[in-house]
């Protein structure tokens, strides 16, 4: 069976270094995010197809991987290639991003629920994408999530618990660009763009920290949009900021400023946060409403998290209206930024044992190690036990001692550091 | 959308009491492994359909969620269907254990790994299998192997690992039964079982505990099996134990000498774990070679986890022979015996607000206990005050302040317990 022993394409295996650092993170996010009352909740990985096809995933359902009906005849198959339609074999689908299952969740257990819930989620989901760099078929979300609360102090919340977390990991330096969906709506209705451009138009703002005014008013042109003053407008854009009201100057005819208030008293609860207004933020997903928000480090060119208001969409399993805001730290490109080390190594220590040594006495020692808080892995010695040890110090191990004669007790054995 | 907002059949969603309370009872087993040298790894929850039907699975493969292939044109439906083969429809498959991932694993990264490994796997898999009480369709397994090892140190370490983390778990009373495939070999060549009925000879046997000596000679006789001298044997196997080689009198003639030595090995390593020696347990896997074991519970009709030496299996994707062990909790019914309560509801408070409370004074208060080292969920006034408070108690939340006036301080809250 000498096929290949890789994981499937797009798919990572983690080695226990990596691994620990993965845990690590998520149990400093996961505490961070319940300090500040919000409740972890589990769904399975798979849903129902009918429920993960039903538009709320936008472009990602189109990613999702389907799972086969079981027990199906022949008779099955000649039947879903003459109707041409191979999701007609399945009936389940792994879930492609955490917010179509929370949905489902809450539809389902709203009466167990506080009114305002604030959920944590913290697991995989599946994408069938080209693999590329940084991009893999199955990776880790952190979602937190307020349903049912209409008001800022859900932004608020979401904002402060992410900061914390960020905090937390040791990543300094992080600010939060912040925007609303409706002062977007109102740029566009100043450029008189149509709304079946709205999409595209958007795409094109969002690179305006790329291709900047000229590339952008270029882009818009070849999508038919020509608007007097659209440059105008992109050269105010790239100057505002948050001390519109104070500068007694006019209000911009394009900025919507029921939105700018709301975006103000986000700015004046959250001190602390680096709140940065950029009215070119879009973010992708066709479901928010309202605010929308985005982690973005100085070093890096790309954001490391980000959410939004999306009140429309819990409703849909449910029939009726349901606030909701959310917030999604980008766990995989996080932890690319984490150090390996968690200053534990000190306690992870290495019993260098011979081979023949009695595993009765070699177990009680370890016992009354593992007693006292030590972490402890036994290894037989080897010809090369620099080797050895080496491997022991890259997997987390900081001591070691020799048991050089079984009888030993754990009080007297010599530990010395490893990699010295 | 008015569909069901279940999850699909035999699968769960948990509610932050259990979630909590699964997270806390898994942290816990995490870091007893830990402790004893074990490090963790992960796999991706598919794997190529061919390595999951390669045979190493069993009847498990058989219950396999397999998951399409993407892009499959309506042809590629008609060949299936022709060649009446449903499989060659999927590349993928969700595991349905964590020992096929497991030597997929070894062999692709033998090289990065320490000689002897210790494992740890604590991660979901899947089963299509009928639902019924305490049977789910996806559900955790917590694995540790050791891989490498062929002496009794394996066992030992597994063994001590797996009596910590029930003891940390606050699980008392639990045993550990223990045999050797190679004892069952010896008693059916006793009886003079032809080796095609040795599966179904074990599964009777298996039943000794219930059947009683009078059903399991029934059932063999049914079998065809009917050697002179089972019904003595059975008795004889009824009250075998530790003691045979003090006892000074003859060695059942069932009994291979061998392997009951070695389990005396493991005996005397450990004398804190309430080792068992049961020549009638079988466990299912059809790949354990060696020693198989089981946690036992004295209330309990059911194990709470076991496992064995199986060092044929691993070797199957590196092409070389490589002893393995391992041990593997339940965790699904471990959590079912844990309490709720861990004693943190103190540090988690509630602060009642008015709704019309300024958010920015809001989140400032629950910053500075947050701060404190509490856990702080804001809850908005309703009317039914006591039912809110209830709610709270039941999600893990001890106490409780009212804000009255937002200008207060932390200090200045007065916190009373939830529940009185």
């Amino acid at each position: 069976m000498a096929t290949a022993v890789t994981p499937p394409r797009g798919m990572r295996d983690f080695l226990p270094a990596d691994k620990a650092t993965r845990e690590r993170a998520l149990g400093i996010i996961r505490s961070s995010f319940a300090a500040h009352g919000f409740d972890e909740i589990e769904t399975p990985v798979m849903e129902d197809t009918a429920r993960l096809h039903s538009g709320l995933g936008g472009d990602n359902e189109k990613l999702g991987f389907a799972v086969l009906k079981r027990g199906l005849a022949p008779a099955d198959l000649t039947a879903a290639a003459e109707a041409d339609d191979l999701l007609s074999l399945a009936d389940l689908g792994l879930r492609f991003d955490l917010t179509v299952p929370l949905a489902r969740f809450y539809a389902s257990h709203r009466a167990d629920l506080p009114t305002v819930f604030r959920s944590i989620q913290i697991a995989p989901v599946w994408r069938a994408e080209r693999p590329q760099k940084g991009r893999y078929r199955q990776f880790m979300q952190c979602d937190i999530d307020i349903i049912g609360e209409a008001g800022p102090l859900a932004e608020i919340e979401l904002i402060t618990a992410t900061v914390a977390a960020l905090d937390n990991l040791g990543l300094t330096g992080c600010s939060i660009r912040i925007n609303d969906r409706r002062i977007l709506s109102s740029l566009l209705a100043f450029w008189n763009v149509p709304s079946n451009l709205y999409e595209r138009a958007l795409i094109t703002l969002d690179k305006l920290d790329k291709i900047r005014v000229d590339g952008v008013v270029a882009e818009l042109r070849t999508l038919g949009i020509d608007a007097p003053g659209i440059e105008d407008t992109l050269m105010e854009i790239t100057k505002v900021g948050w001390g519109l009201r104070e500068s007694g100057e006019e209000q911009p005819a394009w900025l919507d400023e029921a939105a700018y208030e709301d975006l103000l008293i986000l700015k004046a609860a959250l001190p602390d946060a680096r709140l940065e207004f950029d009215p070119t933020l879009v973010r992708g997903m066709g479901y928010y409403t309202g605010t929308i928000f985005e982690i973005a480090h100085p070093d890096l060119g790309y954001s490391l998290g980000g959410g939004g208001r999306y009140d429309g969409m819990i409703g849909r399993f449910l029939g009726s209206d349901v606030p909701a805001c959310g917030f999604s730290i980008g766990f995989e490109r996080i932890v690319d930024l984490l150090a390996g080390d968690d200053g534990t190594a000190e306690n992870a220590v290495v019993l260098v044992h011979e081979k023949d040594a009695d595993p009765a006495a070699l177990v009680r020692l370890k016992g009354a190690l593992v007693a006292g808080g030590l972490r402890v892995r036994l290894e037989k010695r080897t010809k090369n036990l620099k080797a050895l040890l080496e491997r022991a110090g890259a997997a987390g191990y900081g001591r070691f001692a020799v048991v050089a004669d079984e009888t030993v007790t754990a009080d007297e054995l010599v530990f010395k550091p490893l990699g010295d």
